[in-house]
């Protein structure tokens, strides 16, 4: 093969890996703006003003919802990037794992809608949580599958310690919605209260991760 | 023309082939996220659990379709991808055949959504089976545009053998799902059964042409 | 300044026109998508099939405005894909007439439903044809400013005959739109009837124009 | 580290900064196009013509708010495509500030639906300048962010005048929004329906805030 044709093969390899990348940014971008169709304009009934209607129809739910949905997604869609910052090759296989990935982002809009809309139902939380988890599970596979030195895809392997700290995290990540699902199962109401707010250990166990993997000099 | 100018024309042109597979890809992107749209947050009647209302809804079959479609989708995504890593040319017939193929993409979340609503009728499966034969045979007329060695689209054409079995690889999926839809038309129990999961006979063709024409050495 | 930070500077150039065309692009696709979202999935009463609730609903009105509304949208696409294809400079009003432009492509899936659910009625040709004929207008304005040489934006202006010949073909595309609306003015059922069929012009009117500017050898 | 190996590291961060840009606009373009989806299709009641019913639904309005809305993303949009034209490093700080930015774009069909549908309410008023602020605020911590010689983001430094030009401009805009807000406070008629126009004053503000830095030689 001349220089010039595989200048142009590596192109096109490197174009293929940008498509895919792309597409997962557009159903990302698309997932996280559908968000906000869930939140339905209200009705003024009577001499109702906006903030009564807003308190009646569980309007405040629905921005909390997506607020909560919107910044998860996004802490996703920065693993992702971070993710594929790595990859310098592709196989159908990496395509499947994370078109699987996809498929969980794209059930986001209606998890999240059903958490607005029944906020005090632990069975909406399960399923949310379930949700996330497969989210943070499926993102688990894909860093196993990249940092995996056999299948050539990624040139993180020159640094082994690197690729061990981003598939610890990523498990975390995914053990941590899956408890938040494990505690809505007790029928006991401080459990399912925490159960809300478990997520909210992603950012000292990133942090405390990060410190393990990477201590201060 | 100098070897600059040159050069700038050759990137313009690339840029233009990129243009019209980025463009493709957000349809693919937006036609697999509305799948979700269809399946509506269900409202919970008396002292009905989230899964009971479920059931009422018939929300489980809106799952199966969503992920159903999301599957087939993906498949053809993933096709689209390895179609549009030969090409390096692009006429004004490749974007209308193409535009033709997003137009069947852009059915999918109807007939999906049918097929969710309504999964006993077997004239919606009918519907179903003719959308995905359609997006079938477009990417079949593809296939045979782009390793025309005379339209000078594809590199491709250096190994007609690829070329081949590509294209019996995709008349192959439009045959399968036609024949899904001629299923139907009998009105007997047992072959509207099969004709739910005909599709699954994708996979051991594919694996069957693939061997045919690469056998194992 | 040096020969590499020339390169630098070149390159973002470049990204910014991309961007451009890409977040058009983007805007483009979810337009044609959200077509589908106006035909509704048809609620069957009774023991009514699924053709016959299509007839009741007028969902075949639907897909004949959705596939007229595609074949439309995608061929200005096709002009929007061969139009920027010359541009490689941009400025800030390049950006507001490109806004312009999408725009009215936004509108489109209303004026396209509107169309699909009150197919008899002429006011709502008028309007779809007077959205048409917008988008044609903003094209022409897009054609006129890049071919403009006094504006630096494209290296189409090396070939004036070609530069005036887009322009033609895109006033032309705008002129029989409106003709489509001034037909519906007339109370007279034939020439509303014209009115629905006047776009066919465009196919003979763009090989004709072809034809004369430049004329087979 | 090699010539080459260096090249390629370069190349990933570009592509990376590319990816964070493609993303941000798949979401203002679908954000922009959404805009449409809050426009329903009026039902005719009785011999209503299509002008009537479009009075009787204040579809007027809604083409108003979606204009305005269209008019005023747009312009975010071109402002954080000038920003991005200056990006040449990203730290996972950029990506969230960005992402807060689009938090508020997400936001914008909700807000614009609001308007569209309770036009004459003061209160909806509030909560779509409100919606803008934040946007413009959003921006304002962007630019603040990138023109910070320490963070190492951006070539602007290199014109400290033009970086400071920037920044006092995405102020503006925002303070401008937020006087609308604060307009809507008074229970006075004038002040309420200056609050509606307010945003007119960016134009002359943007082009003597030029005047000032860039003045006429």
């Amino acid at each position: 093969m001349s220089h010039d044709s595989h200048d142009l093969f590596e192109n096109r390899k490197q174009f293929q890996i940008e498509r895919l990348i792309l597409f997962s940014d557009a159903v990302f971008a698309i997932a996280i703006t559908l968000l906000i169709i869930e939140i339905k304009v209200p009705e003024l009934e009577g001499k109702e003003t906006l903030l009564e209607s807003f308190n009646r129809n569980h309007t405040y739910n629905g921005f909390l919802g997506l607020a909560l949905s919107f910044a998860i997604i996004g802490q996703f869609w920065t693993n992702h990037h971070r993710l594929f910052g790595y990859v310098n090759n592709y196989t159908i296989r990496l395509l499947w794992l994370n078109l699987h990935m996809l498929f969980w982002i794209v059930l986001m809009p209606f998890s999240s809608a059903l958490v607005s809309k029944y906020f005090s139902l632990d069975s909406v939380w399960m399923l949310y949580s379930i949700n996330l988890f497969m989210i943070g599970l499926s993102l688990y596979f894909l860093w196993c599958y990249i940092t995996n030195p056999k299948r050539n895809i990624s040139h993180i392997v020159h640094d082994p310690i690197n690729a061990k700290m981003s598939r610890v995290r990523s498990i975390t990540v995914a053990i941590i919605f899956l408890s938040g699902f494990l505690l809505c199962l007790f029928d006991w109401y401080p459990t399912s209260l925490i159960a809300r707010y478990v997520f909210l250990l992603i950012f000292p166990a990133m942090y405390l991760i990060k410190r393990i993997y990477r201590p201060k000099k």
